[in-house]
C-alpha cells in the first residue's frame, strides 16, 4: 500500500553519513490549498503543514520529512524541496490517489477563517513509516495530524528524540479528545493557537490555560495569537514575541506552521534546548512567519535568502528592544 | 457658573515655586462609574480618564489637574489626590450639579464593552479654565473629552507646551469628525485604540492607519490593543510593548488612561522626549496598566508602591528580552 520512495539528492546541507545524528524529523501533511483572502484568490496551490515547515526549516538545518501525497503532487515541488536539503525518503507517494486538499476563506480579520472544502484523500488512511535513516533524530516535529498518527511516529523511534514538538488543531478536541490528550502527554512542547488553548482547557485566561496544558505533560507551551504574536510558557516563566506589524497580511495560511518550523529549526541548528535559547527560537519563528504571510501559500518562503532572514530578525530586535532605567 | 476652587495642600512633590517649570498638566473627566465584568459588579465607584491618569502619573511627577465634578463627588477622593501631589486648582466643583456618570458591562472578551448608561451631568457644559499657575507646563495631556474642549485648553496656553498628548474615542469620530481632526492637527502624540485607529482612517492595517494619522499632524501615534499590547509609531519606526499576561483581568476600565498616564509621567519625569525614551515610557505605561486591571476602578492604583512598579517593569524586561546571535 505504501509506494514511497524518493531518494534524497542534491542536498545542500551535511552529506548523508550514518554516524552523524540527524537533527530534525518533520511529520505532517503535504497538500493542495485553494485560498481566498480580502486581497485575492489563489488557484490550487501547494500547501500542507509539513510543506511550510520544510521550506522554512531548511533555511537552518537538514530536514527529514515524513508525509504522504498522491500521484497528482508535482514532482517539481518534491525536487525543489530535495534541492534545499529536505530528505523525502519518508514521504509516501500513492500514485493512484489524490493529494489532501483544503480550501478556505479569510475575512478582514485574518485571525479567523472559514473552511470551504476539505478532501482528505491520501490522508484518510495515512500510516507514517519512519525510515531507518531517520532514527536517532534529535528533534521530532509533529505537524498537525490525527493524534494517534502523531503518536505512532513517536512509538517508531527506537531512541526517544531529545525534543518532541507537537502542533494540533481544534478538530481533534471536538472528535477525539482522549487520543489528543494521550499524544500531548508524550511530547515536550505543545504549540496551539489561543482559541485552541482555551478550548483544550476551558480557561479563557491564556496564563491559566498554559498552566493546565503544562499539567498535561509538556514542559513548554507555545500559544500562537496570529497578528498578536506568540507566548512561550515554561514552569513559572513566560516569554512574548510580537508579530511584525505589516502593511498587509496577504495570506495567513501556513503562518503558524512556518512559525513552529522556524522555532524547531533554530533549536536544531543551535542544539541548545534551554529556555533562553527557546526565546530566540520564538523570534526566529516569528520572523519566518512574517515572510510567509506576504504572498499566497509557500511562495514567499521559496524566495527569501539568509540575508533577508537576518534583516527581518533585526527588525524584531528594533521592534521590542528598549533600555529603561529603573530609578 | 464656574465655582472652582481647591487649593493644593500636602503636596508630596516639588513645592509651589513660580520660577519652576511645571511639568505635567492633565485635562479630562473625573467621574462615577458602575462596572460589571464576568468576575463581579461594582457599586458606583470613582472613575474618569483624568482620575486614572492622575493616580498613575503622580507616582512619577507632580500633576496639575483640569476637570469638573459635581457636589456629590467625595471630598475624601479629592484630598487623597492632593496628598499625592495632584494640584486641583483647575478642578471645578459645581456644588448644585452631579458628577459625570458612566455605567458599562464587559463580556468574556474584555477588549470590548457595552455602555449601559451615560449621564453627562457637569460634563455637558464643561468649559475648562487653565489657572495661571498651570502656564509654562512642559507636557499637556488631553484625556478623552469633546475635541473642541480639548483644543480650548491648548489655546489658553500662553506658550505651547513642549509635548501635547491627546487621547480620544470613537464617539467623536461618529458625531464631530471635523472638530476631532482639527484638534488632532494641533497635537504631537495621538493615543487611540485599534478600532478607533481603523475608524479614523478607514484602514484595517494598523501600519497603514498609523501612517494616515501621522499625515494628520501628530509626530507620534500610539495604538493601544488592550490585552494585545500597544504600538508606538514615529516616521518609519515602530515599537511594540505587550500587555503583561495575567491570570485574570478583573476590570479593564481605565487601563488605557492609566497606560497613557504612565507614558506621559515617565516623559515628564525624565524630560527626554526622544523616540528611544518614548519606548521606555510605553513600557512604564504598560506596567501601570497591568496593575489597573487587577481590581475594580482605581483601587489597585491607590495601593501600589514604587517598589511594586519597579518589580513590574522588571517583569516586562523578562517578558520580552531575548539575546539572539545572527549567525
Amino acid at each position: 500500500m505504501l509506494n514511497l520512495i524518493l531518494c534524497s539528492k542534491n542536498r545542500s546541507f551535511a552529506p548523508e553519513n550514518k554516524t552523524i545524528q540527524m537533527s530534525l524529523v518533520v511529520v505532517g501533511s503535504m497538500a493542495f490549498d485553494a485560498i481566498e483572502t480580502p486581497f485575492g484568490k489563489s488557484d490550487k496551490i501547494i500547501g500542507g503543514a509539513a510543506t511550510y515547515i520544510a521550506w522554512c526549516a531548511s533555511n537552518f538545518t537538514p530536514v527529514k520529512q515524513i508525509s504522504v501525497v498522491g500521484g497528482d503532487f508535482p514532482q517539481s515541488e518534491l525536487d525543489a524541496l530535495t534541492a534545499r536539503g529536505v530528505d523525502l525518503e519518508g514521504v509516501q507517494i500513492k500514485k493512484d490517489e489524490k493529494t489532501f486538499f483544503w480550501s478556505g476563506k479569510y475575512h478582514m480579520d485574518m485571525n479567523t477563517r472559514d473552511t470551504v472544502d476539505t478532501q482528505l484523500n491520501v490522508l484518510e488512511n495515512f500510516t507514517p513509516v519512519v525510515p531507518d535513516s531517520y532514527q536517532d533524530c534529535e528533534i521530532l516535529m509533529l505537524g498537525n495530524l490525527v493524534p494517534s498518527v502523531q503518536s505512532s511516529v513517536i512509538k517508531q523511534m527506537k531512541n526517544r528524540p531529545k525534543l518532541i514538538v507537537m502542533d494540533t488543531m481544534n478538530l481533534w478536541m471536538d472528535i477525539m479528545l482522549d487520543d489528543l490528550k494521550h499524544t500531548i502527554s508524550l511530547v515536550d512542547i505543545l504549540s496551539v493557537n489561543d482559541s485552541e488553548a482555551r478550548q483544550l482547557t476551558g480557561e479563557y485566561s491564556l496564563v491559566k490555560a498554559a498552566k493546565k496544558i503544562l499539567a498535561m505533560g509538556p514542559k513548554y507551551v507555545i500559544i500562537k495569537k496570529g497578528e498578536h504574536g506568540a507566548l512561550l510558557f515554561h514552569e513559572n516563566e513566560v516569554f512574548f514575541a510580537p508579530a511584525l506589524p505589516l502593511e498587509e497580511v496577504f495570506d495567513p495560511t501556513g503562518a503558524g506552521d512556518t512559525f513552529v518550523g522556524g522555532f524547531v529549526a533554530h533549536l536544531a541548528k543551535t542544539k541548545d534546548y534551554s529556555f533562553e535559547n527557546m526565546k530566540s527560537a520564538v523570534i526566529v519563528g516569528s520572523a519566518l512567519a512574517s515572510f510567509c504571510v506576504e504572498k499566497f501559500g509557500t511562495q514567499r518562503l521559496t524566495e527569501i535568502s539568509t540575508a533577508d532572514i537576518k534583516e527581518r530578525i533585526q527588525s524584531f530586535v528594533q521592534l521590542v528592544n528598549f533600555d529603561i532605567e529603573l530609578v
